[in-house]
């Protein structure tokens, strides 16, 4: 495969252009189908050739690109030309769930097709940029061969696993990361906005904040992985009454204190199963159980 | 106030000894005392005085720090001596709520004492690098007139206002920020590790995840100040659909729903009043409320 392979992209939305532009830039041929055809006009004029059909735009290119709204419309695209498909790589850059990403690597090999799944962990500006992470997961070999090309997408491009699941599960994994992150930063500016302090003068304190947290994080897989956790900082017993302050002064400031209490409730349960004089990655065990249960 | 002017550290926890020890290495005049005497034998060891009493102690110092357990032993500790504290400046950098803060204001105005309370963002290890947060609030002239001698403990020294309160909500509000990046970090390995995916394998992925975050937050900072929440990356409706994913993939894997169901309620209430369209920053309408309410 070389580095000016042709490739497909079937989906023209914001993020399905900037993956047509990726490649375009890097001189790649690359045909284009969209739903409404007028999406792809911008990318034509930068030399894409807009396909007649999703057959022809399958037929142009060993290498093809679906990046839609969800896994319902990947099928409905694919299902009425699945014969089409026999011989090429499928990479399927959609959101979805790993059952879906393994249902349709399945759905895939029945026509023929290699199938690679894959999540974007960037917004479209960031697609073909250094920093763009970009996951992958499905066989190995057919992610070494088109590398070079996927590559394009993103600097920090990685292939996971064989398990066509490992790209959605990543993908909602860090989703859920930046939603701790967001949420957490809203009840503190909800709590000092209470208190008469801008989001902003507290945004440089809580981005500093956070990235020393991130820091951490590898110690706390260390420990996750080996099942020991000491309480190399604080003890959970610590941390248990520094969020009885955080519930409280939420309370106090009248604003919600819906996060602050879970976060306390989880945190009272692990001490209850005896993590109390443990480090806060003994919280794990509580996390590992389906909801409602106990150790 | 010259730059080795005679202090006193009142308790000597992990945290007292630090600070204790930072005074020390600059060469000022430090008084310790403890209600275990034994913890002060590393310190006098380094030419700390060790006081026969707290009359003693704060009788020794203008500048009188104390770092104990909560604020109950601050009053356990230094009511008996109020009288003493007259002329004084009295430096508390025990954790608490805010309105414990003003409380112990009042109470050190009461006995003619200036006061400052104070939050360590930092743990012992950190107390006088470059790094290490330390965040003051009261009177601005009674921090400048101490800057030198307490900007020792911390590079990053920070007055917040006149509301003594303010060192004890930003303290809850950072801590919350550690919370929600743990715990979603936790979430994260417990649904990967249910896929054979160890913390460790995560980790780095997750690290320059949450630092990524972490450089958003000024932008929803100003969103927020400005009351108006542009979709610049993903709309509300976006990420709700990805919050789906998490919950069915944590539910589907068997590990703790609790963290991305709230998440996701968050969401939903935040779309039912209309913020659909709107960027993740609109959240703050919902989080400004008390618990249960409505917008």
């Amino acid at each position: 495969m070389n580095a000016a392979a042709p490739v497909t992209v079937l989906g023209l939305g914001l993020m399905g252009q900037a993956l047509a532009e990726a490649f375009l830039r890097e001189g790649h041929a690359t045909t284009v189908w969209n739903r409404t055809a007028a999406k792809a006009e911008p990318l034509v004029a930068k030399g894409a050739r807009l396909a007649d059909s999703v057959a022809d735009a399958v037929a142009a290119s060993p290498l093809v690109i679906v990046c839609v709204l969800d896994y319902d419309a990947v099928h409905q695209l694919l299902d009425p030309v699945a014969g089409a498909l026999d011989g090429r790589v499928l990479v399927n850059l959609t959101s979805g769930t790993s059952e879906g990403a393994r249902e349709t690597a399945r759905w895939a090999a029945e026509h023929g097709a290699a199938y690679l799944d894959g999540a974007i962990l960037t917004d479209p500006d960031g697609v073909g940029t250094a920093d763009a992470v970009i996951l992958y997961s499905g066989p190995h070999a057919v992610f070494e061969a088109h590398e070079p090309t996927l590559g394009l997408l993103g600097g920090a491009t990685t292939h996971l696993g064989d398990d066509h699941g490992l790209s959605s599960l990543h993908d909602v994994a860090v989703l859920g990361l930046m939603w701790g992150v967001l949420n957490s930063f809203l009840q503190g500016a909800a709590v000092l906005g209470a208190a008469g302090v801008d989001a902003s003068t507290f945004a440089p304190l809580a981005a500093k904040s956070v990235k020393m947290v991130a820091d951490w994080v590898p110690g706390y897989a260390e420990q996750i992985d080996n099942g020991v956790y000491p309480a190399v900082d604080a003890t959970l017993n610590t941390h248990l009454a520094s969020m009885n302050h955080l519930v409280h002064e939420s309370e106090f400031l009248g604003v919600s204190a819906e996060f602050p209490k879970l976060v306390r409730a989880m945190a009272e349960r692990s001490v209850a199963n005896g993590h109390g004089a443990e480090g806060y990655a003994s919280m794990i065990e509580l996390f590992r159980k389906p909801s409602g249960t106990r150790e």
